[in-house]
């Protein structure tokens, strides 16, 4: 017999947190943001897409809507101070990379920078879907480039070459699990 | 500088695949079904909501079109075997409860079972949204009810106790990742 207790629902969320954080940055019109999501995932094979949950009270919602494109940028490890950094300042308070580690790159097909040092990058077009993205903050993505570090994602695979550079799985204040084992069935 | 390399648009999917696998479990008129599922996500606070890809050529999809109804296990590494065999065969096939191990117990909330064994639970009602169903395979649900085994999950928090008592995450053919160290920022 399973063992189980009762989880509240407002912390059923943490159930399901644990996929890989990221860092969605944006720009348009010579502004430009990072912020982290803990809520992402992909949504369809090919063409890729991804859908993410982007919140309204934030500037990359904004900027987001303005510029229709959105990076999704997959941090490492020895990235998660940054993470957190980015995932509890506004954009409207500080220029996020200014911030120590968050260097922007200039992306291959869109206006939104790539941060640099991350482990994976996806560059995605809004799939304009304005009735869920006003009733979920729910923001669908065609993934038009995507970019990984060999050292880490090479041949279709994730590798993780070691403790740092490895995915990280947000859980709530500064709490993370680091991606562990790889093993086959 | 960042070292990086292009990822075929056909596989950037698995840069972001390694969330938590999941098994979705559903139920209609004397039909129950169970199938993995690599792409769910948390969608909100409170209520509770999630957002899951269910395939149009799944018998998971009609009964949960069916139903309005589906619960999110999330297995244990020591499920792994047992979450690709659901992931590979079809429902219309075989009775997949009568697998090793898919054993189901009832539901508090919804008629489809929770699987036994898992780590977690999230019982689920569609939130029904035609358009993205139809467009995108995306289901929209509100976690009525979540269970955990408290062994894994308690507090709030997932706890992990061992190498097998942890949430796995797909990649491709029988690979997995499990959920690796706990660490604070």
């Amino acid at each position: 017999m399973t063992s189980r207790v009762a989880v509240p629902l407002v912390k059923a969320y943490r159930l399901l947190n644990h996929g890989p954080t990221v860092l969605v940055s944006s720009a348009h019109a010579g502004r430009r943001n990072v912020m982290a999501a803990a809520w992402s995932m992909p949504l369809d094979f090919d063409p890729p897409k991804v859908a993410v949950v982007i919140d309204k009270a934030t500037l990359t919602r904004e900027l987001v809507e303005a510029s229709g494109e959105f990076v999704l940028n997959v941090p490492a490890r020895q990235q998660a101070e940054l993470t957190l950094a980015v995932g509890t300042q506004s954009g409207r308070d500080v220029d996020k990379f200014s911030l120590a580690g968050a260097n922007a790159m200039t992306a291959s097909a869109v206006g939104a920078p790539l941060v640099e040092g991350c482990l994976a990058w996806l560059e995605c077009r809004v799939i304009a879907e304005p009735h869920i993205q006003g009733a979920y903050d729910l923001f669908l993505g065609e993934v038009v480039a995507a970019w990984a570090d060999p050292a880490a994602f090479s041949e279709g695979r994730w590798h993780f070459p070691d403790t740092q550079r490895r995915s990280i799985h947000y859980l709530s204040g500064g709490s993370f699990f680091a991606t562990g084992d790889a093993f086959e069935v």
